[in-house]
């Protein structure tokens, strides 16, 4: 069986790269660097990825919503240090047709400025209140770093959601239904992570604090996959989102954010991917049972008529599966729907007529056996559910392996992935820290107790609280 | 019953500007004119429309792809009508970040420049034709006459196929099956259209031919929903797109392509609504059936659990239906979705129980009745496929009425909406009608005789078709 050139354990990024291309996600050959074409195959997962979060959105009490894509320079200009953040990493429009703009108009790189000033006319009185919004859309990001699909590009499909309270406790509130959204979601798409809280000179350009939800990819760089912003009200206030409370006195709204990305499809592509090609979780596989017809001479309609029914029998039972006529070997069709990553393939031929049973074989342990046809829809089910839970488990077996608590830099050093050192609170014992391991800083362990008889590898001091450093992508 | 302040039979262009924030479809407000922002209710209806648009593409064999936002200059420029047609209608993008980019970007206004560079990467051989793709995306026109909400605005949500094929015949084959596709989606969007060979000095830029779909408003102007376009090998020469044919010589593809946007929704809000507020053909409506509990003391708990079955049986039935339990008066619930458009309304109160029925209100003939609750389901689906059929029947009725076939100026002069003439073939003459009539020229009949035995009203020349003149948006 023909595999990748490139293979997953030895050279992670260029088998990443390959394999992006060879499945038929994307084409990196559009004439901007970092600006790629969403392929049939790509997208169709991409949006299979986005329905399951517009229906956690959905379920709680989010609305859609689309804002433009062009934000005036003066809407921009508002909140200080969300200028800082993201000024030198904007697009400009400066003109229309022949014409000079009166007014620069930066293309979005993420909406708090181009929805806070509507939101402030939106929001009257604390009835309007929680107003819980998100919109899935294209942003923009000038990277300057090596752009690699998926993972960091210059057009990103992106899901933001803003979301605007009474006070501060009722976003803490939000956030605590986030994280749970982010444990639904993440768990569906069989990818376990870690939250933790950036440190103050890395949060989100004008959050009050920022938790990252991050993977480990098999490289052992850490990928972010999304993060949830507390803002207060660091946004409202410039923006005047005020609202009248039930004693008829005014206050600013506190805010909060959710956003996550194509980055998703790329965790989902490096981690459960193998040397045959994507292995995609039942949750977003296009199809997710391929069957193939063994033909042999004279049983061609006997056969046929068996897909086709068991084909009509899964679509009943809300099961996406296909039936692969095409007049080419069976092996080459294994072939392509490896490479595609189907969860789940059937072959049916005529011995397996006889017996009255399908042949089942999975993608992620390539396991194969014989089942009674009567019980197919049962065991496709249940299998398509274990297809989740293994590659959840091996994704959890790698993170916990590469995952690790120590105390000092030297323990530290031996260890590839996560490592978790007492640290201080001071920035520059962090920042010291990264120097010698060569990686970042991914912030603290959320919901923990604090990091307590322990002292900061750096300067000794008592440790506040357990630090995550890894490489990062 | 709280009425719009403009009427749709006095001032329908108010009623219209009126009605769209109204019914919370979109707002205004945002400081970009002519970019506005989908507010929920109009961003559901919109992916509504998407959807059965998806159907249609899906269904006929097109791939949804996703293609970059931005197009470098260079390959813009290659084709040149189209730059003639959009060069002083697009948005540049020059600087990312400080930097000045050392070529300029524009924001696509369609995307035969982004895409046609990687289709003639994409085809090698016959075997990979018929190509069939299609996107929905936002595009960017700098318009400069007045803006209107989903009519005429800056950026465009936009559906866009993009078809290559063998030859001249199979690309003609493409546009019959189009033809076919929209004739399909109006009907279930209730919208009666015509289709008009645009003329030759106002075809699509670079376009061989161009077929428009043009609907009446009740303005009396017509509106384009959309366009298929047959491009020959106009653009597959500049741009290379060239394939191997069966027997080894190198031929180019012909094109074509089919757009349409937003604008359908502006058909919807404009031909469908009243003075109550919107009317959403079932197809469409985010709300199918909407359950308004008739609350008398004592009788709460019967009468939300009348409802509450009610409403799954209908979702069990594949009908979008919701119970308004709000603590306000039934009266301003019926306003609330009457202004938004449901087609039809279930009222249960206490003597409903009693005579196990409940009431049924068509939202577009204000229709009231009581049916008996055991057949409440099958009454209902006949009544959504009635109300779609009686909006057509409206609709269609008005475009009759309002178009006419007619021999000579003078008879034109006497009717509104859209006029017929013979045409002599020339240009001048039909810029004289446009004059004379104030309109403008909206094309040929397709699929029909030509025009005998008539003469050109202005020069007196044989007449070789009809031309048909209206007012446009």
């Amino acid at each position: 069986m023909p595999e990748t050139k490139n293979k997953k354990n030895i050279d992670f990024n260029e088998w990443y790269n390959e394999i992006v291309e060879l499945a038929d996600l994307c084409d990196k050959r559009y004439p901007i660097k970092g600006m790629n074409v969403w392929r049939p195959y790509g997208w169709k997962l991409m949006t299979h990825v986005d329905q399951l979060i517009r229906e956690e959105m959905i379920k709680t009490g989010h609305e859609e919503v689309c804002f433009p894509l062009l934000i005036p320079e003066s809407s921009f200009q508002k909140e200080a240090e969300h200028i800082e953040g993201f000024g030198s990493e904007v697009y400009w429009v400066t003109h229309a047709g022949l014409n000079k703009l009166e007014e620069r108009w930066l293309l979005r790189p993420t909406s708090e400025t181009a929805m806070y000033p509507l939101f402030s006319l939106w929001i009257r009185s604390h009835a309007d209140l929680p107003l819980k919004t998100f919109q899935i859309v294209n942003t923009f990001r000038y990277e300057t770093k090596q752009t690699r699909a998926f993972i960091r590009v210059r057009e990103i499909h992106f899901f933001e959601a803003h979301t605007c309270h009474v006070d501060f406790e009722d976003a803490e509130k939000q956030i605590r239904e986030d994280k749970k959204i982010a444990e639904r979601l993440f768990t569906k798409l069989s990818l376990p992570f870690i939250f933790s809280k950036r440190p103050e000179w890395d949060k989100f350009a004008g959050a009050f604090y920022t938790i990252s939800i991050d993977v480990l990819m098999p490289s052992g760089r850490t990928l972010q996959l999304g993060s949830i912003h507390q803002y207060r009200d660091n946004f409202s206030k410039p923006y005047e989102i005020k609202y009248e409370t039930e004693t008829g006195e005014h206050a600013y709204c506190h805010q909060t954010t959710y956003g996550m990305s194509e980055r998703i499809l790329g965790a989902l592509v490096g981690i459960h991917g193998d040397d045959k090609g994507l292995v995609m979780p039942p949750s977003v596989a296009p199809v997710q049972v391929i069957i193939i017809p063994i033909i042999f001479k004279g049983k061609e309609k006997q056969i046929y008529k068996a897909c086709d029914i068991l084909d009509e029998k899964l679509h009943d039972n809300g099961i996406r599966s296909h039936v692969d006529k095409r007049d080419i070997t069976p092996g080459s069709k294994y072939y392509d729907w490896e490479l595609k990553g189907v969860p789940l393939r059937v072959e049916i031929g005529p011995k397996d007529l006889e017996k009255k049973e399908v042949v089942l074989v999975r993608r992620d342990t390539g396991e194969k056996k014989s089942i009674p046809e009567e019980k197919s829809i049962e065991i496709i089910e249940k299998e398509l559910g274990d297809v989740s839970k293994t590659l959840y488990e091996k994704a959890k077996k790698f993170l916990t392996e590469n995952m690790h608590r120590v105390k000092t830099i030297d323990e530290a050093k031996k260890f590839k992935g996560i490592v978790e050192l007492p640290w201080c609170g001071s920035e520059d014992c962090a920042l010291e820290v990264e120097n010698i391991l060569e990686g970042n800083t991914l912030g603290e362990p959320i919901d923990e107790e604090k990091c307590s008889g322990y002292i900061c590898p750096i300067c000794s001091r008592p440790a506040e609280t357990w630090m995550r450093y890894a490489k990062m992508y």
